[in-house]
């Protein structure tokens, strides 16, 4: 926890920000708080600055919050990621939340088992405890937008145009390809970054996206797994 | 499990491979392999082709190998680590091996627990396994080597200047640093790379290796788990 995040209800009419549950536990156990400790801290979609520890109880600690500052700006990258299997999952949401993500796209593709669909990690407060941790460990504020595509073709033919900024970079990785990852392509341009499944695109669907305006970048010989090539990918275009 | 890795012994005389236990398991409940599947396939410490699937009996299967070309090459950079949480440790294996690193040195440093020291996962075969697991996600076949150290100074002052071939850059993760990771930094020269643990270096970390010719680099105002900052300065320093 690097950064103690308030959600807007834990304020008191007064100011003081009250933490209970997981947080508190965090507090206590691990970082062992005491009055009088100072924490970098910040409220869910909104500044950063410190938090100060006015007392403690057996289930609660109580802050005073001073803002000084806007949370780290976003990374200019739309994801659009093949669903992973569950465990993946989460960790592919830590990955890029942490790089400052904030437009994440799921979508079914021919490699992508069913039933990933019924897991329970998708459930709305599964992600929201994911994202939560994520933006926790990153120290940022700000959600990111999460969405679900069960059909691929309909996505890349019907919702991607509505979703890709003017002039933005078009890519998807391909283990195959010549081009490397554009470095620093985030700083110059919204990238627009398409990742395959485990297996990854079959060729229909590289077929698709190079009639969308995708072209396939590679990290290289080395196969990583999907949460480090997603990580790789978003540091090349120059987020973290 | 992207390439199937023979191990020397696994040869018979007559030149064909026999794969049981986890392996065996993977091809026949995860791959679903029968007679005549084809698979990338390498043996440690050697080259990489391809293994045709000859037969398979209930607790083996039985390869003929064919090897065509040279493992990817190493990534010039040694990882010297602060030694991390025990979950922690095996993904940091994990990110560095499946990055290419070939020489890791971990560390103990003021932060770091001294029960880090007694877990179960510094055991040789343990750490093995994990090299093992690292090195079938991204296809190489050479084992790197991993050394341990208990006393920092004297890691720092003794032993570090000769483990650095002539030339080498210097660098160590400062999140407070001016100076980014130097984009691919590793594909011009061999660099030494010092990563702390979880809460930083302290200054008399810092003064020391400053003073032994590192200089602080940082991946800017996001601060990512261990295992995603090591992953992230390789992939910048050339790596993946």
């Amino acid at each position: 926890m690097n950064l103690l995040l308030f959600e807007p209800e834990d304020f008191l009419p007064d100011g003081t920000a009250v933490v209970s549950g997981r947080r508190f536990r965090q507090l206590r156990e691990v970082i062992k708080a005491e009055p009088g400790k100072l924490c970098k801290a910040g409220v869910l979609g909104g500044r950063i600055g410190r938090a100060e520890l006015l007392s403690i109880d057996p289930e609660r600690a109580f802050f005073r919050f001073e803002e000084d500052r806007e949370p780290p700006p976003p990374l200019e990258v739309t994801l659009l990621c093949a669903l992973p299997r569950p465990p993946t999952f989460a960790k592919v949401i830590h990955s890029a939340v942490t790089c400052g993500v904030k437009k994440i796209h799921f979508f079914h593709s021919a490699k992508v088992e069913k039933s990933y669909w019924q897991s329970s990690r998708l459930a709305p407060e599964a992600i929201r405890a994911e994202v939560i941790l994520a933006l926790e460990q990153c120290a940022d504020t700000v959600m990111p937008e999460l969405c679900f595509h069960r059909r691929f073709r309909a996505f890349v033919e019907d919702e991607v145009p509505a979703l890709i900024p003017n002039g933005a970079i078009r890519i998807f990785g391909a283990p195959g390809a010549r081009e490397k990852v554009p470095v620093g392509a985030a700083l110059r341009s919204h990238v627009v970054l398409a990742v395959g499944p485990e297996g990854g695109f079959n060729e229909f669907e590289e077929n698709l996206l190079e009639n969308s305006g995708f072209r396939g970048v590679t990290l290289g010989r080395r196969i990583l797994r999907s949460e480090f090539a997603v990580n790789s990918i978003l540091t090349l275009l120059g987020g973290c």
